[in-house]
């Protein structure tokens, strides 16, 4: 089973002109039939641009993200996601609570098999926090690769 | 037990000029004994190039795909895989559906013990998408070394 | 659940002119209610920067230092995990001991649900030691990548 | 000769809150009096979280930034530094000219003997762009390394 | 100075639905008046997703293409580019010809300060085929980094 | 228990000129006592100079290649590996065929607790194959490191 | 419980002058009480200044050597383990046994809860042996991160 | 200029079967008119498959080799290059010998501008050997860049 | 000429039990006669252990220093540098002026042909600074390898 | 000009059974007519595996040493080189000194047109030595790439 026509139509953002939401209330993530509904497979999103704001100072933090799932009846339409993610930017959350947000959300829209989050956050105060989470163990016959994003090393 | 000349006289493209097909439907996958068909090995292919389309605008996509699978009857014929995976050079598909697809088309010619494949491509909208699919739990006894290709990480 | 103003408030540290401590004994390592309680994520640190004194020599030692685990009702404050760590930097001892005492130290602010540290210690003579200890075998249905720190590799 | 207590008390933002400054109009770039005038080094930053706005769709852009400069009489404070940068947020312009009006203001401020910037912006459509800018040729006797930054490759 | 709104209207490509061209006489490069004109900085563009055919077999070629250039009057626009190396890719031609030939397009177009082309062709036969063009001496006091694509290495 | 030198004078080409074999039917594997016979761990070999001929076309294959096994009573000699494996320089077989025979043959002579090779081949038509085969499931208190041989990446 | 003084006063080399030992033989491997004695924490040394004698051809061999143990009641002290390791310097002996033997020298001086040793035997005849050894399956609840010495690739 | 249908009718291997040559003296190394004749480009081949014998002991060499030149009227046909660096299998003869005169006979038949050679030895004896040629210094106005082919690191 | 049991015996840290020093105006960096005296070799030494402390905050910094220095009749003893270095633990300084001082102070020592600093600042506030300083232009026949130190890259 | 036998014949260690001298005094340094005599090429020797001894304490030292030179009428025999180097395992001095040694006694043997040597030391008390060295500058026309030997990174 491939995507239709008519799942593409109901989206409002994919070929459309879209503004970036302002907070991740006003954004709308979106989803399309999974193509091969009766497989479980994995896709993974890496996003590396993510930037989110300091609840208490207000600086900027940066953070790699890689999120991945296994669709049950539906995958996510990507360009929603990215909005989705963007809608952050102007957004104040601590990290460990920020990142379980972002998967939270993803497990509400898409009901998936399973999902997980990685997210990587740069280092402040010289110390970065990564916070990873998953809905569970993952089913057994699926194959889900390493993540692998290298550890913080300091300088040298 | 080593491939025969009758294998190989039975095969229409490999040892000659062969024309890359128009599109997956005109592309012969082609197979041939598996030369120790009572052992359970891997075999890997790692093609780096490949290209398809963007069914909605039309523009190039490319990924890097990995595929392992243990024969069982057959093995696939290298020659021929090289021209089935060019021919996707002009279909359209989305990066789940054309991942799965080329995996599907595998299994259908070759009914092997296991199949995997790894397709990880190129971003778009600064978001990488991976897509993982196996048949199912790989056979216990049988050795399958991790894909490790790199995450993506932006710059820097 | 998220953080609220009053688990700020109660603490020390956070946003508040911090002097480092003198001694791991008078660092008071403080904790906040893990946003997302009922959830089992893992929160990672990374502590380059980590530096004792040999407890016979005077000389310094440092230390690539990662802790992982999993929060059970509270997640540490991290600034004052900073301080605690920099707090080491006038103390002495072994590799071993200091590595341990670290994650124990830990185990008994946060009673986590798991914690596990690895201390990856610069040469001394030419052969660096690493200590790694975790509470017990991790919950099985939780996420903990790998640290993946490298090795040490003498020159060339 | 080093950095006085008087050159610290005229700063306005280290050492104090600061809040981010919402455009770079309204950003201030200060400076403290060279602490070694009369030798000629290179001071380099790296800036991996910079981040602006594409002007004609208002999507985020993303750069990892390096900046050398040779002091005169000033150095860069660095917190000023960093809120510089940082106003870009919510600002919409081109990667060429983003790059080349940072370096500019730099030299306005510093009258640096020598400076220049590289900037690697995060592909878009694929390709991303890298812009590298200097004053001039560098002083001849002055030790300036490479940036280095790894090229972008895509996937695989 | 910077781009106005003429320039951006002149475009014909640039925010409008573009359909990539057949080929690279159909193509239309396109170009903007240099953002800081009076400034000699170079710009790069990193395009891992080459492809075209090769004139004999039809077979589908790939190179990793690195171009920097110092403009004089103009830049480059940078979406006509990626549909110009993308109308590459049912064009037929020896990789040093089509390297120095991208190269020699964008001189006449842009009239650069100065040129340069690295085409990095994927494996043929097991040795692989790098092209390295310039338009002559770079202007002296002009910092250029060094491209710094690795070298390919078989297998191991 | 040591090697004795009753078993070093047992062999015909350690410690003497051996003129490598014409081909692998012509080389004599050899083996000695394994010198700690009640302990089972692992040997691994890496030969990243192997090369073998196409059956097809007669043009030279090469492969990196990576053999582990645990020894049951014997070892074997290391000389006579190398001149072995050398013996395939002017041999005809496929890829799949020629890693499954290397490691049957050292079955044949060794009868080891357990082996396993894995074949990297160097890429032809831009598709390397990789072959990964092992006797069976390995022991399971046995300590048996990943390969960890890097993927094809192809150019860039 | 921490390394008490009279433990440290039973040693014979720590921070005394000692001389390498002429042989394994002569060489003395102290312990002390192990400073965490009812933890089960994995303590791992890497050597890569390891070096002994062809015991056919008198040749110095190299080798990068990495140990890992879970201590019961003792953990060497590691200023005897250097010289112990240094005492092979003009000792002959095959690679698969000088690698065993080290590990068996530990075992028996600490009788640790778990011991593993892998050595990594610089190529001779142009493919280097690696040897791994453990003394059974390491208990479930202990961390024990892979060891991850990067394999051999000849040139390139 | 590009390459004429009459330039490929001359060449004796290029899109025919060619057997391997058995010797240097023996292979043909062939010839095109370079296809853009008035500009100084830099091709570079890197071949990854170079074996040889050694001319006493009679045992392979090996080594990855990277070439370098300025074509003047000509350039190397790539099958030719690739048949007679083939032809070196069963050639006898000394590293620095046998670099040396690979470049020697291209510069005979090319004619070049400017022409280099890295030949990068394996190791024998622990020690591997590099040979670095040209033909003299390179016009100055060229790019070249560096072949930074990675060292020798032995293990570790 | 070599070092003489007499510049030995001058020497009062080398070989003996050394107290690090409380400030860097109570180290005592002392220096022998350079072995080969009439020959200009560089000598580099790279300490990854450096940690002085912020003189604002009193907080730790960490850098990663590279010294490279030709000797004129003197080179530093090793021993004394470390612990020069090592009295930086508590002392407060800028960056840019500790790692000038730190130059400046051996100059004075040692009155080198010439000498430079690369000090590798570990992030704070996300933005690293590296500072690079030396005496003047090297001269013209001394070989002096780049430092080749690696970026910082946030994450990912 | 190719080496003849009679070169070869008056060698004493090559092709022979060599016992390792016990001294660098004791070592004999071979050499051959250089096989392209007019040329000026370079050669490049990689010693990962050096090892001397500390002339205070008698303990071991280890360097990886790289030898560039440039031929006049000899070129070093490669096996006389390996044991020269071996014969420095039972030798004191410091490194400064034994660096320098070992390119003065090759310049004596050879009168090569130019020689350098590259040291990089093991680390010992936390910073590593390296030692660089050439007869004077390079001639210009002559083709010496750089020896990037990785710097000490310490740890994580
Ligand atoms: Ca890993
Ligand atoms: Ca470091
Ligand atoms: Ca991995
Ligand atoms: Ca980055
Ligand atoms: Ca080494
Ligand atoms: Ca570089
Ligand atoms: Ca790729
Ligand atoms: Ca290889
Ligand atoms: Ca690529
Ligand atoms: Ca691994
Ligand atoms: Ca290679
Ligand atoms: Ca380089
Ligand atoms: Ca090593
Ligand atoms: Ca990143
Ligand atoms: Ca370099
Ligand atoms: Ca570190």
């Amino acid at each position: 089973m491939t995507t239709s026509q008519n799942d593409l139509d109901a989206l409002s953002q994919l070929g459309k002109h879209a503004v970036p939401p302002d907070s991740p209330e006003k954004a709308t993530l979106e989803r399309v039939p999974s193509p091969h509904r009766g497989r479980q497979y994995v896709v993974r999103f890496t996003a590396p641009e993510f930037t989110s704001l300091c609840p208490v100072t207000g600086q900027p933090d940066f953070a790699h993200i890689v999120i991945d799932y296994i669709p049950n009846e539906w995958i996510v339409e990507s360009k929603s996601l990215k909005l989705y993610l963007t809608s952050f930017r102007n957004h104040g959350a601590f990290h460990e609570d920020c990142s379980v947000t972002i998967a939270t959300k993803l497990v509400e829209v898409l009901s998936p098999v399973w999902l997980r989050i990685g997210a990587y956050w740069y280092p402040r105060g010289g110390i970065p926090i990564d916070v990873f989470w998953q809905t569970g163990a993952p089913p057994e016959n699926v194959w889900i690769p390493a993540q692998d994003v290298p550890g913080y090393r300091g300088r040298g």
